[in-house]
This record gives C-alpha cells, sequence and structure tokens, in this order.
C-alpha cells in the first residue's frame, strides 16, 4: 500500500503539512480513496463514499490555500460522517431502509461547521439501524467488520466511523453517542472518541435516538486531534436550544499529567471485567501516575439501576420518535430494532420519570465525586470485541454475560448524567484487539480529558498502531 | 375592625415604617393575629396559625432593630406560607390526611430566606389537595372561601395564600404555581401574583406536583411587595440543582411603561372569555397605552394542545411522586386527587415525551413571539371566580364549559415555556369580583413584568380596595 505513510499522519500533522503547503489536499483524497476501495469492501465502514465531491472539494481546498484563504487545522482534510448525521446532497440513511432515498437539503450544523472549516466529508459510515445498538450489524447496508480482526464486531453503533478511523480510511470520523456509540466502537477499535458534555455540540439535522441523551462526538486517532474537530464543532446553536455558549477551553498540552486527580473505585472499576483489559488498564494508570497524577480513591454510588435507567429512557424516547413509522411502516425495520420500539411503547410515562429522576440523583452524586478529583476512571468497556455473531461473552472463567447490556456498564455514568467522557487506546488483549480506558470529566471540561489522553498518548503508541499492518 | 388602617399598608410602606421606627413589628402581628381571628373561621385560609412563634419572632425583629441588626425591607413583617411548603418546627402537611402531622426538621429555602431577612412566619395556608387542583376545596382542612364573596371559590391551588393577603391577614404570601396556581387565585382575589422564570426559585423542601413544572412564587398586594419578597428568596441553591445563578434585576420603578412592546394576539386574547372580563382587559390595556406602551399584533402558535400537555406532565410526574403511597394509602386521598393520581399512572410514557417535546417546540414559538416584543398579554383566566360547589362555567351566552380545563386557558403558557408570568389586578366585574391581567415575559424578565404591572398599579386603584370593607 504505497500511500501508507501519507495515511499514517495524524490530522494534526498533516494539517500542519498542508499550512505549510508541504502537502496536498488533492493527494491526501486520493490516498484515502485508494485506501477505502482497498479496504472497503472487507471491513464495510461506509454507507455511501463521496469520492466526486470529496476530490472537487480537495481541489477547491488546494486552490484556497494556495490563494491564501486558508481556513484552519482540518481544511483539506477527509472527515468521515456517521450516516445519521445530515449531509447537503448526500443520502443520510441512518442506517435504515425508512430512509434510504433521504437526501437532505441542508448540512447539520456540525457538518456545516466543519466544512467551513475547510474539511472534506468523504463518505457516510454504517451504524446500526437508527443507532440503537452496538454491532453494527445492518440489515440493509451490512455488517461493518473489526479492522483488527475481521471475524469480530467492530462495536457501535458508529462502527463505521471508529473502523473508518482505525483503518486510515479518514484523518477523523463523527458519530453520535447516546448510551457509548462513541465510545464503544472507539474502543473497539484502538481510536479515540469523545463524548462531549450534553449541549456542547448541536443536534440540529441529526437522526434522533433519545433526545435527552444523544450527543454529536468526534472520532481521531489521538485527543489533538479529537479536539481540532471538537473546537470546530461546539458552541452554541440557535436551532438547538439544548446548547449552551461555552467556550471550548484549550488543553496545555506538553503539560503532561502533573496535579491530575483521579478517581478509582476499585469495585466498579475493576470488577467484572476481562483480565487482560484490568491488566491494560491497571498499567495505562500507572503510566498516569508516572506522568504525574495521584489516585484519589473513591466509592461511586450503586451504579446497578444505570442499565435499566438508561433502557428505559432509549427505548421510550426512540418509540416515541419512531411511533407514526412503527405504525406505516414496521416491517421496513430490522427484527432488532422493530422489536426494541415496539417494547418501548409498552412503558409507563411514571417509569420513565423514575428512570429520568435516576439520572438526576446520580448526576448529583458524580458531581459530588468530582468537587474531590478531575476524572473518574474506568474501562471503556470491560470487554474486547467479541466475535460476529456473538450475542454472549466471557468475562472471566466463572462469569459469562449477555453483551449488549454488559457492554454498557461503563459509558452509562456519562450518557446518564450528561457529563463528557472519551475513550483512549490503552493496550492491547492477548488476543491482539484493542482495549479502551475511560476517563469522566466536569461538566465542559473536555480539556481536562483530552489533556490527560495525550499525557498518556505521548508516552505510549498503542493509537500509532495499524490494523492491516500489524 | 380598629387594626384596619393599620393592615392597609403595603408590604413596602409597612417595610419602610419599620425601617424608621415609626412602625414596632410587634404591633403589626398582633394587628395581623387579631385580623386572622376575626375573619378566618369564615375564609379558612390558614390551616396553622403560628400566633406564638410569629410573637416571639416580632419580639426579636423589634429589639434587633433597636440594636441596629436591621435585615431589610421585609424585616418585622408577617407573611403567610402555603402549607405545602417546608417550615421548621411547623407542621406541613400539604394540604393532605397522609402528612397531617409532618414537622419538618428544615425550612425549605425560600422559607429559609424570608426568615434570614428578618420576615415573619404568620401561618400556613390551606390549598387543594397536594397543589393538584384549582378550587381550595379541601377535604381535610375545609374550603377556603373569596373574601370577595364568600359563596364563591377562591381559586387554587394557592387559594389560602392569595385570600391571605386579599384579606389582609399577612402582608404577602407564598405560593407554589404549577400550572397556574399562584395566578389563578391572585386574579380571582385581587392580588398580585407572580410565577417566576424556572430556575430562578429554589424548590428544595417543597412538597413537588410535577418536577418539570413546580415553581414558588411570591403574592402581594402589589408588584413592588412581589418584587421585595421575589429578589429575598431568588438565587442559585446547591440543593436544588434546577436552580441557575442569575441576579434579579431591578425594575426601573416610576418610569412608567414608556417603550414596553404588549404583545397581543386578539384571537387568543380576547376570546372565549366573559363580558365583563374582556372589558376590564381592554380598559387595561388602554391605561398601559397611555404609559407609554405600544401594541405589538401577533400571532401565537396554536393554543390548543396547551391543556392536554399539561395534564399528561402534570399527572405522569405527580403520579410518580405519589407512587408509594397511592399503593399503600389510597384510602387518605381525597377522592378527586386520588382519581387523578390512579389516572396518571395509566399514562404511557411515549405520551409523556410527547409532551414534553410540545412544550420545547412551544417555548420555541413564545421565544420567536418575545423577540418583536417585550411582554404577551392575556387575561389571567377568562372569567371571574365561580361559586362554590359548581363544576361548570358560563362563558356567554352561548358557551357553557368545564370551570377545571376552562381555568388554565391563559396560565398553561407559562407554565409549559418556564417562563415568567404576573397576574395584576385590572377591575372588577359587574359581580363585584376581582379581573386579573396576566403578563407574560422573556427568561429571567420579571424586573419588566413587575415594572409594566406597577406603572398600571400606579395610575389603578384596584389592589387598594379592601373585600371586607367594600
Amino acid at each position: 500500500m504505497t500511500a501508507e505513510p501519507l495515511l499514517e499522519l495524524s490530522l494534526e500533522t498533516a494539517g500542519d503539512l498542508i499550512r505549510r503547503r508541504e502537502l496536498s489536499p488533492v493527494d491526501v483524497t486520493k490516498a484515502v480513496i485508494q485506501n477505502i476501495e482497498s479496504q472497503d469492501s472487507t471491513l464495510h465502514a461506509f454507507i455511501s463514499v463521496a469520492a466526486e465531491p470529496a476530490m472537487e472539494a480537495a481541489h477547491d481546498a488546494e486552490r484556497r490555500i494556495a490563494g491564501g484563504d486558508y481556513r484552519g487545522p482540518l481544511h483539506g482534510l477527509p472527515i468521515a460522517i456517521k450516516d445519521n448525521i445530515f449531509t447537503r446532497d448526500l443520502v443520510t440513511t441512518a442506517g435504515s431502509r425508512i430512509l434510504a432515498d433521504h437526501v437532505p437539503t441542508e448540512d447539520a450544523t456540525v457538518v456545516q461547521r466543519l466544512r467551513e472549516a475547510g474539511a472534506i466529508v468523504i463518505g457516510k459510515t454504517n451504524l446500526h439501524e437508527f443507532a440503537w445498538g452496538g454491532t453494527t450489524d445492518n440489515p440493509h447496508y451490512g455488517q461493518t467488520r473489526n479492522p483488527w480482526d475481521t471475524s469480530r464486531f467492530p462495536g457501535g453503533s458508529s462502527g463505521g466511523s471508529a473502523v473508518a478511523v482505525a483503518a486510515r480510511m479518514c484523518f477523523g470520523a463523527l458519530g453520535t453517542d447516546t448510551d457509548g456509540s462513541v465510545r464503544v466502537p472507539s474502543a473497539f477499535n484502538g481510536v479515540v472518541g469523545l463524548r462531549p458534555t450534553s449541549g456542547r455540540v448541536s443536534n440540529h439535522n441529526v437522526v434522533p435516538l433519545a433526545w435527552s441523551m444523544d450527543t454529536v462526538g468526534p472520532i481521531g486517532r489521538s485527543a489533538r486531534d479529537c479536539f481540532l474537530m471538537l473546537s470546530v464543532m461546539a458552541g452554541l446553536d440557535a436551532a438547538d436550544p439544548s446548547t449552551v455558549r461555552a467556550a471550548v477551553e484549550p488543553p496545555r498540552w506538553g503539560e503532561g499529567a502533573q496535579g491530575l486527580r483521579i478517581a478509582v473505585d476499585e469495585n466498579y472499576c475493576f470488577t467484572e471485567l476481562q483480565p487482560d483489559v484490568e491488566a491494560a488498564l491497571r498499567s495505562a494508570l500507572n503510566a498516569l501516575q508516572g506522568l504525574g497524577a495521584s489516585v484519589v480513591p473513591v466509592q461511586l454510588g450503586d451504579m446497578a439501576g444505570n442499565v435499566a435507567a438508561e433502557l428505559t429512557v432509549v427505548a421510550s424516547e426512540a418509540s416515541t420518535y419512531h411511533g407514526r413509522w412503527l405504525r406505516d411502516r414496521a416491517d421496513e425495520y430490522g427484527d432488532d430494532v422493530r422489536l426494541q420500539l415496539e417494547l418501548g411503547e409498552m412503558y409507563l410515562a411514571t417509569q420513565y420519570i423514575q428512570a429520568q429522576r435516576y439520572r438526576t440523583l446520580l448526576r448529583q452524586s458524580t458531581l459530588a465525586i468530582l468537587e474531590q478529583a478531575d476524572v473518574i476512571l474506568s474501562p471503556s468497556v470491560s470487554f474486547t470485541a467479541i466475535p460476529v455473531g456473538d450475542t454472549r461473552v466471557r468475562i472471566n472463567s466463572e462469569r459469562e454475560v449477555h453483551a449488549m447490556t454488559a457492554v454498557m456498564r461503563y459509558t452509562g455514568l456519562a450518557s446518564l448524567t450528561g457529563l463528557p467522557a472519551l475513550s483512549v487506546p490503552c493496550g492491547f488483549a492477548g488476543d491482539g484487539l484493542p482495549v479502551g480506558m475511560q476517563l469522566l470529566g466536569k461538566p465542559f471540561a473536555e480539556h481536562t480529558l483530552l489533556q490527560a489522553a495525550d499525557a498518556y498518548q505521548s508516552v505510549t503508541d498503542w493509537h500509532r498502531r495499524i490494523p492491516y499492518s500489524k
């Protein structure tokens, strides 16, 4: 693969070379398209590839930059967009048959902002149908495959976006995270995924899964790449009343993790996870301590209700959004999503409200923990990617559990509380599959998470490994 | 009634006299207690009167003020508290049998702040059981009666608080407003009632009716009196995560209504209301224009869904809060409230979420109207207080409607959107009963409402009339 050296560049480095006119957006975009052509028939990360418009945008970027109209670090770089995020003139299916022919007349606010910053939309990535599921086994657009082992699931629902980043089929991607949909596939594919604070990033023109938990988040090779995308996407949007006016504070890159207080709940963090995941996480925690961080032992509240609260909220809200289609076009859904939507119609208002009250209390107790510490550490997922087709996962010699709920064990806390959380690669298990570490932070303190992850990435190279050349 | 002249003073004037040591808190409190003793066996505004602790507090205020420890304009003045708001060491029933013996160990945040400002808790006012209804016909504590005509309902649910203010049995009162419970009785009893912006005032230690719509609001004889109470009660409270840090801007008293833009939707404002209410409201609008205000003709969106959305949200949330009691102690509720709670248990989550989505859209369209205008005008209620025992009300020669839903016609907009709204007396109907005008404003713009109401009150004397001497 001749384009490899170019494709191995991070978004940050490539952007820097473009700014200095040492790298051509046209060459970069060509290389990415070639890589997609070579790999995607196996990986199925994309539902559609916008090769022609992307090449046009690349030529346009090249002309503008040559003419002095440089838009910033994303200018001329191919970004992949999860296919539930509106792209003007590009079909946006949300992974569904119902929206198979849906061509938006408007971009989502996040896409509009990326384009204004000069980013090139390279294609639309595969997802679990309507973003509701964790396998990216899509009955209409195929099974996205994990590039580290194509017999494995990529996680989901933003499976295509995480795989596209991992396999260097783009320089960064957007996913959406309702109950872990950015962080789970980021962990399973060895890339960095950020769920921003609720209200940080606009959801305007994003197909909803569950309004009160949906967020759009960047997926990149490094914390720095995620920051570059986040800072362009974030901020008040009149079209989304849930957004707030709050500047994204720049991380203090290069200052390590000096003074960072990491909350660790041994019972929460290190139980019910695969031994290899535990080993990788403990080693990552040691590395952070070596960088100046300190551990604050804490006891998080009882998390036993998290999964039930998440399922109640997501199912109820999703069924509200899908109500009309569910009546008129039920047979166009895949079986798993249709069943979930039908179940969602059975919840009582009192159950839903109890789940929302649970979230309020959980947020209060979590914010109290975050008065003693800057971040809360956990694995992103307690296991590595499971084989395609499996529904259960072996945690250890004694425990085998249902994967669909076990996968939400650690991502739920941020989803329920609206707090920001990031998954960063922290090693590989014995089976060669990536492991992710999750850092959860205070409201609007994405910079703290990104700075810690960057410090960690400065002394590790997990994120530089490439699946197709392993 | 020898105490009359003293009791006719506004909170503001009485406070001023106390500050100048020309009026004694002890004399004031005695006069109030005497007035309660003389009138409340007829009006039933109070569930409990705290005569002894109030007299102790009055003596304490007198000593402190004499000693130079003056706490501000509320110091030494008797305030009545709706009985769903916690008062330390004073029974707080929420108008229920279930909480008949409930003596809180803590004040509600609003009560604590009033006490710190020197206000005297004179007693706990009657309400519709658990604040869920508009008649203050309480099966456990009696029917509160309208002082303008004791054969009439006082409105509710804060009926006791509004009656206590109207009949001069206190200098101001606290009510709670979920779907009109401050504004409706204020209109029916000829006093000023303010529903603050959601998030403005803490709900900590207030028995909830419906979390997403509950607010605590002041009831007073004038806009200025309401401001004095609001400015003490408002502000961030760590114990209530829904509160925000936002200063209460002082109204520019005495500047009239110069430049005030009043949005009027003729179809919304002047249809489906009693002719006398319409006449009073049109005359009030003229008066405001005479004070410098201008009318902006607008078309509000379709309000047809308001009542359904309100009932869905309130019923669902109330049934969630009451779930355990409803199972274990159903026979202790009054029939009307038990039925509503049982109905509330039947709502589906999807219906509740649709109602919440309706609220989001209604807020967006209302905020758009408020870009062209400062306030939205309407009656507070489309009719005057109806006879005790009636369930239907005649709007005009052709229309007779169900009072329970008709009473919410105008109050719903603020409750659903979380925007502030105030009811100010604007005349009397032919039957001698007070009429209220509602002004609804922008988020956290209570000062605009209060200033407009004050300008109106400076040229009218509806609020100076006294029911017992009419």
